[in-house]
């Protein structure tokens, strides 16, 4: 299954130490490029307020299946983890959509590093992405 | 960049029109089989409740970039939609875990079709993926 980039994330994050443990505990700001090619999807964007988004961990080391998470001693089955080292290098990361200009998003909440590939954006639905209901 | 499955979905659904809107709507059962070379990264699987279950649509159409919803009459952009037609064709779905036995996964809410090619799994954590925190 080939994955192309669709977009180009710019974000302040510029290597591994920079960015946060997730997103979500930081007010920082993300670019989002979507390619111009993709650009007409974005149409309807910003009723959304809230994106989930898909993207290559392109600098992730290569998979391991069992890690230490961020301050524990022991280690874990990698799936029982969000650690980036996974067979298939895909992130996601629920984000709150803050400016929509042509084809740029500007979120927060994303922990993507800078020039991140960019492989989807879907709507954040409640309803099925979360537990209550 | 290259995604290769790392599982096999056996879920109820075998043609489109099988499958819930959302797989969150039915109580229906699914299995997932990951491959014996990633099994050991289930360990501490059984520990958490819900799952973030990436797959491939591998029996979607080709991607539009506009697209007409279910019960809709309008087209949107698709990324303001959930539509399996997309320029990379993953899907994501939040899952309830039923039961572990050594590498399959018993879990329900899930949407895939039957057969489908796992990606990922990530564990659901609610303070990052919910917007409620």
């Amino acid at each position: 299954m080939k994955i192309e980039p669709i977009g180009i994330i710019n974000s302040p994050y510029q290597v591994k130490g920079d960015s946060p443990r997730q997103g979500r505990f930081s007010e920082k700001l993300s670019q989002i490029t979507v390619f111009d090619e993709y650009a007409q999807g974005l149409q309807d964007i910003e009723k959304r307020e809230h994106l989930i988004i898909l993207y290559g961990l392109d600098r992730a080391e290569d998979y391991k299946l069992m890690v230490i998470p961020p301050g524990k001693t022991k280690e874990q089955g990698l799936f029982s983890t969000r650690a980036p080292v996974r067979p298939n290098p895909i992130a996601l990361c629920m984000v709150k959509l803050v400016k929509v200009e042509g084809n740029i998003l500007t979120v927060k909440w994303l922990d993507a590093l800078d020039s991140s590939p960019l492989l989807d954006i879907k709507p954040f639905l409640p309803e099925v992405d979360c537990m209550e209901k």
